[in-house]
């Protein structure tokens, strides 16, 4: 069987620090912000010349965060189907795939060249943080956007409502103010997407997301998702590991 | 430097048997067709189940038939600038790039077993024959169909005036009844597009452009293309080997 080699010529700086949380497809949080960070010897500006003419770029990623074991099979069960009809995995965008590329069209902020490293900064991300980065190509919508049929997947995913309790309102203020700038809308646009699992979605549990360094706790209260406690840890993971899907029952 | 490797999954089956004609996005010609031919251990149709429901599908592929000497440089030249303005190789689709993967939307028509092989039946290709699969996922319009600004792309490419002679019309006529169904608009597709490298516009020549296993041969006449004959060669190079984009001055 022929096979091809690629090389990682860039990764992802993102505010998901830990997969759960991170939207199912891109643009989806469409202020989710992050950073592609060029590594040597592709962060030359010559080799973006004319990319910031384009609102929007393609990025061509490796699912790195995935199961150790997840070996690829032929059907799988996506979140979109509540977690209990198989479909094949060619008509999924499934991690588990026999070559685990990834696709996002993420919107193109700017450009920048930060303590000598070349920085694309971009919104409306679904990759974690550390996602290896394989190709840039510029999006164009004469080619790209088309009017299509998309089978078990045509519309936008539900959107539920989203409520904050007063006394974390006033915590968000302050987070705001101190170097997490939009950080609510941020948590409302991820969480009315309804991140839980298809297969843990256990109404009587409270759920704790990993945002930038900041713990996000939050409760389901008839139909709504209330966040109920955001919570900054001492001390926060720096090995560049990342942990595995992670639902804390704090109840 | 971190590497990944990819194994082919499948090889398309396209009317394009060289370069030289390939559109140069896919879609642009509306109806040229092709097949994805599945690989084993991936051509179990379970793999696949479900996808018929989706119109257009994502094809990643190995850009397998550029240059020896084909090493990327920072900035290309593209075709749409006229061949004279270089701009950076990650704000162009050229094959010549750090990770040389291709990524096309193609219509879906359907899914056959044929002979023991699972073939997915596309329109609108832009690949040439031969060229390897790498993964293949369902286009979904609420996160991939997007109104973006495309910059120095931000139009479909021109359309050039494309005329038969009287001979040609009558030969299409017979090929079309025997084995080479809407041949006549695929052509008429290919050359309104002008398929002419930038640095290759001489209005003095004539043009040959292998299609299927014949040779089209058309000539410029004022702003117009026009085909002036259609070949079959006697025998087929079937060693599977592409040849490198030809032009045949035929003058």
């Amino acid at each position: 069987m022929k096979t091809f080699q690629y090389t990682q010529i860039g990764v992802v700086r993102s505010c998901f620090t830990e997969k759960f949380g991170v939207p199912r497809q891109p643009g989806l949080v469409s202020d989710a912000p992050g950073i592609v960070e060029l590594l040597p010897p592709f962060d030359n500006a010559e080799a973006f010349r004319g990319l910031e003419g384009f609102s929007h770029i393609w990025l061509f990623w490796h699912f790195h965060a995935i199961r150790p074991d997840g070996a690829w099979q032929a059907t799988v069960r996506p979140p979109r189907l509540g977690g209990n009809r198989r479909i094949g995995v060619f008509a999924s965008r499934s991690p588990y795939r026999p070559n685990p590329i990834g696709l996002s069209a993420v919107r193109l902020d700017r450009i920048s060249r930060d303590s000598g490293r070349l920085n694309l900064h971009v919104r409306g991300l679904d990759l974690i943080d550390g996602t290896p980065i394989l190709d840039i190509k510029p999006y164009l919508p004469y080619t790209d956007a088309i009017q299509a049929n998309a089978g078990y997947a045509a519309d936008a995913p539900d959107i539920h409502p989203v409520r904050f309790k007063p006394e974390v309102d006033v915590r968000l203020d302050e987070l705001q103010q101190n170097g997490y700038p939009g950080l609510k809308g941020l948590i409302q646009n991820i969480l009315e997407l309804d991140p839980r699992p298809a297969y843990k979605r256990d109404d009587k549990r409270e759920y704790g997301m990993r945002l930038y360094d900041l713990d996000v706790i939050w409760s389901v209260e008839d139909d709504a998702f209330v966040v109920v406690d955001i919570r900054c840890p001492e001390s926060v993971q720096s090995d560049g590991n990342h942990r595995l899907p992670l639902i804390v029952n704090l109840g």
